[in-house]
């Protein structure tokens, strides 16, 4: 790893745990172990250390997304394979997306720039599976796909939630679940059902 | 109807158009054709009026539920009927909520305290449609009780929307019966996708 992506790395464990605002240039170098000149010799400022740190994570999150396209039989094991990568991911606070709303106004439309290309993607693979006879013919695939980016709000929202009576694991995983099964075929359900009869398996 | 239910109804279409900041009490009488005399004679001031007509708002939509859960066989029609009275009715402007929060606290917390009760409701609901075979008994009834509720921020959010692709109704309907159809059995999917087949054969 390169000291770049070194500091990337540590910067984005520390943003999504504190938010952006409350991490300081200083608070990253000296939690790397390296001189405040250094940092500056790599990164203009903050802004460029986060926008580093989101262009990585949606490459990442693409690159997976053509990976488990290419292996997969069809658009329901694309879905599940992705809820599976997910589900164990750390998400970030809310003072994270806070500050990206409050302070990095550039980046924010970066962020939504990001969503309204996803929606196409998302467009693009729900027709796949029509085509494929595993996702309904009568789906409306532009609402679809609206609920589908929409659902990192809801994520937000709960977080906002005095006592939530689940973990954000459960709320992702059953909002998700919910959503493929909507919109899946009779064949598409199958796999899906296959798929929690043996997770209920695993857990027992 | 009375002067005073005369009075809540036109200011609900009033608030739903313009939001609650830009109708005044002035603008209400007039558009009823009384004095503003008589119009405070019968509330207090405008929160009053806000508070009456939010308040039977929530008992028509309670009223409504009780009476088709009694002319319903399962949970899924209760639903699917629930969705056919919503759909095409009127939802409110955005500047109508973005008031209530800015300038209603009291209201505002009113509001999310009504949410809190309902969630216990559709969770009772969800528990008897698992009991009579037409929900999946391994749904975390907390998440879908909560994803219920969030279904109006989604529409909040798609208000902001640019350019949305979608009408609300389409948003509304997809958003719904896609919920629907992935919390139910095979029996339950069996009773929503004979009623998606009808609609499409209405529209032709």
């Amino acid at each position: 790893m390169t000291l770049k992506e070194r500091i990337v790395r540590r910067a984005g464990t520390l943003f999504y745990q504190y938010g952006i605002k409350n991490v300081s240039m200083d608070d990253l170098a000296s939690s790397l172990g390296i001189s405040k000149r250094t940092l500056y010799e790599n990164f203009r400022d903050k802004e460029e250390v986060l926008l580093t740190y989101l262009a990585g994570k949606r490459d990442e999150r693409n690159n997976k997304i053509v990976e488990v396209i290419n292996r997969s039989e069809n658009m329901i094991e694309v879905f599940l394979y992705l809820i599976e990568y997910h589900k164990n991911k750390d998400l970030p606070s809310i003072k994270f997306y806070e500050d990206i709303y409050k302070y990095y106004p550039r980046i924010y439309k970066l962020i939504q720039q990001d969503v309204e290309n996803n929606k196409i993607h998302i467009k693009t693979y729900l027709q796949q599976g029509i085509d494929q006879g595993y996702i309904r013919g009568n789906l409306n695939v532009d609402v679809a796909a609206f609920l589908v980016e929409e659902s990192t709000y809801t994520y937000i929202r709960a977080a906002y939630l005095e006592k939530p009576p689940f973990s954000f694991q459960q709320l992702f995983f059953t909002m998700m679940v919910n959503f493929i099964r909507g919109i899946s075929t009779y064949k598409g359900i199958q796999i899906i059902d296959d798929y929690l009869t043996n997770k209920t398996n695993e857990n027992n």
